[in-house]
């Protein structure tokens, strides 16, 4: 009988976190590749431009004009999803038809006035103040709102068009999908074994060394046992936090220098702007007094590349209708992450 | 107070085929959009390309040679994602870092031997006979197989750069998690309310008419009042029906027809080869005697286009951390895709 080996056998691993499955088919990444599989051109950006409706001093299509920022800029998003006060559908007998009422609001957060650089390119500075700002952008909206989902889409692969630096934050008067299962999980996990389940996971990885990426004083960032994306991340604090509001001075900090090591990597792997979706989960804003005791702060990392710069890594036909699959296993990620440099390749050039 | 508009009122409808909730957020349709735009090259293909491994007669990567095929073509893929005889992990002892072996293989569906023609371009025997294969595959790999995936990347957009019209077949030891969740929630309805939910649904739709894209003697092709991407449908066989085999000619015959019709809508669209990810869910092959009576046969479309034939929804940022939304009603797109004509706008040409 053949040994089980995780880098050629296809197997299935269980995301304790969604209680969904990812098939892992490692074997597969040594089909060919007949799509295009070349460098794409490396556009040179200005650090301000006067097309661009988010560099200080220009005027947004609404009308208003942005002030001249140094650090990060918020503003309420012309085109929100959500309206602050739209009424609730009258209900439906019909169990088939279930439809709710979903009040909120949206902001832009300029990461920097510079229209040039990314996240890994900003300074600690300038990445703290993104920190600082996330972090006051959360616990004002809490107030309100029962969910805040900070996030960052990142390059025209996903579905970012606007290369100045910039996130976004959707406040939501309820608790979207990925979070209320979450909830539900965490809070089972804790039920049963009386541990915080992403506590005990960091301990886990600490152990065991083999899928971490960066690790900094109190942090670290590892390519999940469970990821799907190929190069998928989570970035958690050594340390019990709920919250942002909940990490002290030194912590912000060190969450800079983690926050621009992990991005590096990912810019060194193809050596270009990486292209992802990263976001914040952490303990929602329950008025009701609900128990966030299982909660853990954590970002997300979901970039799409596969291959090279060019040839991503596409969830259709089979994921869609069954289950996430991926190429190269979490170990053979992080590994491919960790060989690189942490200082980014462009302040090398 | 103003009353609720589902047109114009961000709202959230519950998706009781996987439990999951859609944000809809109508009154964003509206919002410019700055990138791309314009119609792609509608480039035309030859019959017969013989740099195509799917082409007849021609070599594949693995050396095999294809026959000189007339209707559908099945072969197993060279590169497939599992394997049949793979061995199981060891489990771990850690909750957190739970595996399990998976087996299973895949094969190639070439639908025509035609490389210019896509489905709806299909004479209605070519789509009848594409139904008789599927059905073949699945009723013979459902005795070694617990899960059967049949389905379609088309285009593209879909991670699909091969233009020959073809499917994929992936056959599982295990249930995949899209599947396993639907069989629970299919289930625990059917203990509720003794009744089958999407056959149920079949009639509600029939009576609210709102979501109707194509209705044939057999067959209805809904947006769902659920649906996620812009134009998601869902065609149903009218009968109950647990698996494919469980049809009569008359409703194959049927089926042939409402594929093209449905198809050919979506094409007519934008006035391009409408890229989608589709495939078929159905009653699973329990070996253990597992009730099925909670299922129903159903096809499931999944197309990224948004605004035009180059502009799709991306599923990204808020979509990926949080929940699924959506920037037009279901009612709106199917009343889109009901006022195009069901005659492909290629063979008016
Ligand atoms: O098998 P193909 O067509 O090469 O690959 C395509 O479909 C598969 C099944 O949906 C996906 O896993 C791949 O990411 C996609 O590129
Ligand atoms: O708000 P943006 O950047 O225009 O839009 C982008 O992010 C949103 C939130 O993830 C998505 O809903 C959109 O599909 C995407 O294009």
């Amino acid at each position: 009988n053949t040994p089980f080996d995780p880098t050629d056998h296809p197997h299935r691993r269980y995301n304790p976190l969604t209680g969904q499955y990812v098939l892992v088919s490692p074997h597969r990444a040594k089909r060919p590749w007949s799509g295009q599989d070349e460098k794409p051109s490396e556009e040179t950006l200005p650090a301000y431009d006067s097309g661009c409706f988010l560099c200080p001093g220009n005027t947004r299509v609404s009308g208003d004009v942005n002030p001249a920022y140094k650090g990060t800029f918020v503003f309420d998003n012309d085109f929100a999803a959500l309206m602050t006060d739209s009424p609730n559908p009258e209900e439906s007998d019909n169990p088939l038809f279930k439809i709710e009422g979903a009040r909120g609001l949206s902001r832009v957060i300029c990461f920097s006035p510079d229209h040039s650089k990314t996240l890994p390119e900003l300074s600690l500075k300038a990445i703290r103040g993104v920190i600082e700002t996330w972090n006051e952008q959360i616990e004002s909206l809490g107030k309100d709102y029962l969910w805040i989902q900070a996030f960052e889409n990142k390059g025209e692969a996903m579905g970012c068009s606007q290369p100045h630096p910039h996130g976004q934050i959707w406040a939501n008067s309820f608790l979207p999908n990925e979070i209320a299962r979450k909830d539900e999980l965490l809070k089972a996990h804790f039920e049963r074994y009386g541990k915080n389940l992403l506590v005990e996971y960091v301990e886990s990885e600490q152990k065991e060394r083999t899928r971490i990426v960066v690790e900094t004083t109190h942090w670290l960032a590892v390519v999940p046992f469970w990821a799907a994306w190929p190069f998928e991340t989570m970035l958690l604090p050594k340390a019990p936090a709920k919250r942002m509001n909940d990490l002290g001075e030194e912590q912000r900090e060190d969450l800079a220098l983690a926050l621009k090591k992990l991005t590096s990597r990912y810019d060194n792997l193809f050596q270009c702007p990486f292209p992802y979706s990263m976001g914040w989960h952490y303990a929602p804003f329950f008025q009701d007094g609900s128990d966030t005791e299982h909660w853990q702060l954590h970002a997300l990392f979901y970039p799409p590349l596969l291959r090279s710069a060019t040839v991503r890594k596409f969830m259709v036909g089979y994921e869609m209708l069954a289950e996430s699959q991926r190429d190269i296993t979490p170990e053979q990620a992080a590994e491919r992450l960790r060989a690189l440099s942490d200082i980014h390749y462009k302040s090398l050039e």
